[in-house]
């Protein structure tokens, strides 16, 4: 799927809470999505930097984007499980976010997520399982 | 730390966009918190159930807090990792999440969250490590 | 299945060199098993301690036979992921190994493992999900 | 670290255990490691294919053995979690572990381990967090 075609199928899949983060699709591939996030003032905690929470909900919301682009189009799926990593705090205004398909099975997928800083630096780590309704 | 005391720490130590998300302490002890979430209908995607990533957010929450009671009170700390897996979706108005503390260690905290639905069935599954700084 | 139908199940589902680490089934029950490890002397790195590596080995073999004690027999099953969470180390000669079946579906099944020490002191805690063939 | 100093600290690092799984390495760099790792029929269980506790037993292996070529030397650390991936099963007679350190701080450090099998697709992927002492 194109990043436009990816990028407008945001309102028809998520949560409106999710919605409301305004991920930016910048790239798309075969088994990729990469996502621009606006780091909002909403998302700091009182240690100055985005909550984890939000990290989380982007690399859930990417994921889903990038077996999209997979699949050739928004199939139902749940996450099975998503563990992730915390290795360095985000501030700044926006990170990116790259999800990246590693095996997409009959039933069940893997993904990788890598969520940068606006220096480039890998801040964020999350893998993940999907089932394929 | 009272279920009332750590209500109202809720605004001091999260960032606004969780602060929002209305939780409720009902019940607390010493290495547990016991949060209500109301399942809004901004968590609801396109599957009707309560999207992952409001979960997920619960889950972090709730285990701040509960570190917060094991520990007399807020202590800056960073979450290292946190695993969840999803057992069953959630629908409904509200569900319930249970943090428990595992372990507090000097440097490193574990502990394990679950979520209930309204039927009182395990929904979601997490375990976690926090630093304390 | 009973305690001693699932230790007699063992060798014709393990591979020899889980087979070799000797657990010994203690307990079980609808949705749970309860395995005696050995803290053999081969186990023991430069810490003094268990290695991680025995430990995860054993959450996996404990996770299998509660799974088998749940379907009433052994079923053709691959782990989808487990993580594992290394809460103090084990030292003494022998642990306890506890799985607990939280949610078997039709195709996938969830599990949580504890790892207990001597003194009864939880060390390791584990959970993670199995696609049933 | 060279391939050499590696392999050559193996002995003195693991538990015995470990080092009879007859791990080589193969590549060493400043943040990684590349072991070749023989699929031995004692690994292999009732399905016929190599079993995951070996799989994470070489994902653990590898990753202290890149933190000590990160570091220069092996220093005590332990793991706090390690979460594993089985996306594909793995047979052949030998398979690689690919061990790459994402981060070291100064008291935590984060790993990617990726296990390919012998015509070189992705089949375990793990991720880590360890406590450098």
């Amino acid at each position: 799927m194109t990043p436009q075609a990816l990028q407008d199928s945001i309102p028809a899949i998520f949560a409106p809470w999710i919605i409301a983060m305004g991920f930016e699709v910048a790239d798309a591939g075969d088994d990729f999505v990469l996502l621009r996030m606006p780091v909002r003032p909403d998302y700091i905690h009182v240690g100055g930097v985005m909550c984890g929470q939000a990290a989380m909900a982007a690399a859930d919301t990417a994921m889903v984007l990038a077996l999209a682009s997979k699949l050739g189009g928004f199939r139902p799926m749940t996450t099975v499980q998503l563990q992730t990593s915390f290795l360095r705090p985000i501030s700044g205004s926006a990170c990116t976010v790259r999800a990246t398909v590693l095996r997409s099975g009959k039933s069940l997928a893997f993904g990788s997520i890598d969520i940068a800083d606006e220096q480039g630096r890998l801040a964020v780590q999350a893998t993940t399982t999907y089932a394929l309704l």
